[in-house]
């Protein structure tokens, strides 16, 4: 497998938005973001970021791959923690520059690096006009 | 309103993750990702970005305001269409760098620019060992 970018860029509006061609819009760090969601509940489990070669690994592989911006390196989720991501669904938004992901996570389901299911555990409230994150 | 940051800096990685304070940490370009949901289906409607302006004006106004990159400008989302959105629920994630709303969608009920509900309206299918975008 290639690492460099094995997709065409981004052509006219039109196929950008309609066409049948990946061409994803990698912002000037070479990252999209990614929406990833349990496909069986349809919750937000995390969102984070795919260059070119983790897109690539993730079509290929069938299991959720990043880049982890903090390590600066491709980033197998679940390799270590056994809570690796098998995507059963892709999609892309119309202008190419997100991708959602519909995962089954495999060991303990977890997926947030503090131990919880999902990194949106916190809601926020307005109290005396100023916003607080409540734990829910 | 004051559109410089009315949000206290970061504080500690346990503060930040665990923490009621809302400190989100907008990157270089002074942008956190924004997720937007219908609150009564769970459908992924759009990703934008938000910068401490958006925010806050989303807070105090209970609609969903963005920067939008591409005009460089405060967007009032619906402001023109009718697609306003009100708020229902907004959630940060674990390090504060994403968020999520949970909005009822008003007008046409539409929020991609192409006229469709959501902006997720394209499936990766791999044909011949090739990724190829399908509408459903």
């Amino acid at each position: 497998m290639t690492l460099s970018t094995p997709f065409p860029p981004p052509g006219s509006k039109a196929e950008l938005e309609e066409g049948s061609t990946l061409s994803p819009r990698f912002g000037a760090d070479g990252l999209v973001t990614c929406i990833t969601t349990d496909v069986a509940t349809g919750e937000i489990l995390m969102v984070a970021h795919m260059n070119a070669g983790a897109l690539a690994r993730t079509l290929e592989t069938g299991e959720a791959w990043y880049w982890s911006r903090s390590r600066g390196e491709l980033w197998h989720k679940g390799a270590t923690s056994g809570q690796v991501q098998t995507v059963l669904e892709m999609r892309i938004d119309c202008d190419q520059d997100a991708l959602l992901l519909k995962v089954k996570v495999a060991g303990d389901g977890g997926c947030c690096h503090t131990g919880r299911r999902s990194c949106f555990y916190r809601k926020m409230e307005i109290t005396d006009g100023k916003p607080r994150l409540v734990v829910d």
